[in-house]
């Protein structure tokens, strides 16, 4: 007879985009629904996260919004940033410092290019105990052989350059996609953890390709990259662990309307001739990013179950992460556990079937056709999870 | 100093889907618009094109569209088809025969699996000088590590396979997209040709990722996959020629709405659980195909250009396709010759300036929201050609 009830210890999710103003009105309430009791929580708002004033100033708006989530913040590498920002951020709680290469994902202009710039940065960090959070991904560059298939590849030279250079600095590979990225994890020593998102353990390239709802960056890739990523979680490789990247883009915004936004057109590709500029086009693509905040835990119940790692998921959405960032002691861990139980067959409508959209309150009555609706919608939009929570 | 003009002769567009009905209407008469005198039709229509009084009431229908366009049509591969409607269809002026793997693109549900079945056919074929039209990828598995960007290399055993047993047989391996085939058709023998698109000479992943207008099938590939499809038209290789594959699908099917598709949900993926099928989901997936007809050759020339490639344009648009095809003989070559001229700079809203969208009159007043509206967003929309066709 299969587990019918799981007891899941205080899940945590270590990479989750709450945004701003409406959108973050929506979904960070969401975090709890989904079962997770403490939120790292991603920088690249708009202006990004770069003081531990601002952070400080985020996180009480979350807590606002979700009196019952512990959230956690993080700062944004810049060139703004410096050691004593670092220290003023460590002594407000600020867990980490994210890294995003310019121009791979939202809101991610003002990346950075050259890591050796930000050494004393990531010296104070090691100093006062910060994360590194690395989107690990170069930009694409098709003279170079470049694009999204194998940027994350191509990047591990970084990972393994920093981790060198800072041997106690505590580092997460975010959002892993591709076998090799595990096995550089792998090989690395104990400061250096992985995120893996539980829709990169379902999705290959062929489920975004023509499916904006599955885009996102990292892209996910080959069928033996998603394998890679299950074995990982299957063996309980205790330094690898939940961030959903759960990332909520309105509606309009993963399925633009090419007529709603004018003219359309195509993105410059590299002709190289000045000639071919696009005169007055509007290039409509679809945003990237999966949302899963608020079907979280019992998502990753049913896709470890899915592959035979039932048995782990204590170690992926709470242990595993919790220990590696140090939120695993008695205190931390004695508030938001939860109870799943197996989703009954055939139960169209229960609390298991995912819904096909989140509206925020005041969009409620406002046209679909109106693209400033915050509406969002979520991953397996429609289907339904083989498992949910027990509400008390 | 640059070239200023260029004399094409009759350029031929070895792979075109034309469609029915209203979309047919909209867009058979941009064959010629795009300066393009002979249209190798594709057969995958509703129902698919599998006798040879189909393919000829077809071609009385296009040509009825756009009388000064030479229409040859094709078959469409499947258990139906027997040597003696071989026989028939080619006594009828039917050039090929098109074989889809099933279920890789529009309409190929009924696409075959095994092609051994069909020797009998292809033996026919190759004894009425029939050509054999191959949509080279294999089904995507993910069990077997098969996806959308290795589906096109695991059918090259099948392209050897045939060739060995039907030496004779005239085989084009259609929209090549990777190295690996590229360097396949070269080692095949004389009677084996390669069609190569306009859109995947310009393309990478990056280029169709979260883009449904750049989004076709085959995919477009790696950076080093794109440079091999460029070298080989710039070597004039006299078995690599112009097959656009323009594939035109309503607005509404690129860039669908969730909102107006109802509940929307992603596919299914291989979770191998029958608990977790989607329960009255929509998948909204965008419809692979980059339409490019109306703009073919000064589209070519543009990119040919890009890449130093621009003294091939004749072999590529024109000679080497009709050459392989037999459509070569100075009655064949006689209509249908085209001077480009260079498209003169800042001329915005110039011919050289690709329309932003295509509408069937018939639904020019009608609201851009409505799904059944009939329209085309080429690519390159709003973007500006090099080239442009001189009008006498």
């Amino acid at each position: 007879m299969s587990v019918q009830e799981i007891n899941v210890p205080a899940p945590a999710d270590f990479h989750v985009h709450l945004r701003q103003g409406k959108m973050s009105e929506l979904v960070s309430p969401h975090v709890a629904e989904g079962g997770v009791a403490l939120a790292y929580v991603m920088p690249n708002l708009v202006p990004p996260i770069t003081s531990a004033q601002q952070a400080s100033d985020y996180l009480a708006s979350l807590s606002a919004l979700a009196p019952q989530t512990k959230f956690v913040g993080t700062l944004y590498l810049s060139p703004a940033l410096t050691p004593d920002e670092i220290a003023r951020a460590a002594e407000a709680g600020v867990r980490g410092v994210k890294s995003y290469p310019r121009g791979v994902t939202t809101n991610s202009e003002g990346g950075i290019e050259d890591y050796e710039t930000y050494y004393p940065i990531f010296e104070a960090m090691q100093k006062h105990n910060m994360v590194l959070n690395l989107h690990g991904e170069v930009p694409s560059n098709a003279d170079a052989g470049i694009c999204v298939l194998n940027a994350e590849e191509k990047f591990l030279t970084h990972l393994f350059k920093i981790h060198r250079q800072f041997p106690d600095l505590k580092i997460v590979l975010e959002h892993a996609t591709t076998r090799k990225a595990v096995e550089a994890v792998k090989q690395c020593g104990d400061t250096v953890g992985c995120t893996i998102t539980p829709h990169h353990l379902e999705l290959i390239v062929d489920d975004w390709a023509g499916k904006p709802l599955n885009f996102c960056k990292p892209v996910a890739k080959y069928p033996d990259d998603r394998q890679a990523l299950r074995d990982v979680i299957c063996e309980g490789h205790p330094r690898f662990f939940l961030g959903s990247d759960s990332a909520p883009h309105p509606l309009a915004n993963k399925y633009p309307s090419a007529v709603t936004h004018g003219a359309p057109g195509t993105k410059a590709s590299s002709s190289g001739d000045d000639d071919l500029e696009p005169t007055g086009v509007v290039s409509c693509g679809c945003a990237a990013g999966v949302y899963t905040s608020s079907i979280l835990v019992p998502l990753c119940a049913t896709l470890l179950e899915g592959f035979g790692a039932l048995d782990q998921l204590a170690n992926y959405v709470s242990l595993n992460g919790r220990k590696f960032y140090g939120y695993d002691n008695a205190d931390d861990m004695k508030n938001g556990s939860i109870t799943l139980r197996r989703a009954s067959k055939g139960a169209t409508g229960s609390a298991a079937t995912v819904p096909a959209v989140y509206v925020h309150p005041e969009y409620v009555e406002v046209a679909d056709s109106d693209a400033s609706k915050v509406q969002v919608v979520p991953f397996w939009a429609g289907k339904r999870l083989g498992w949910e929570i027990v509400r008390s």
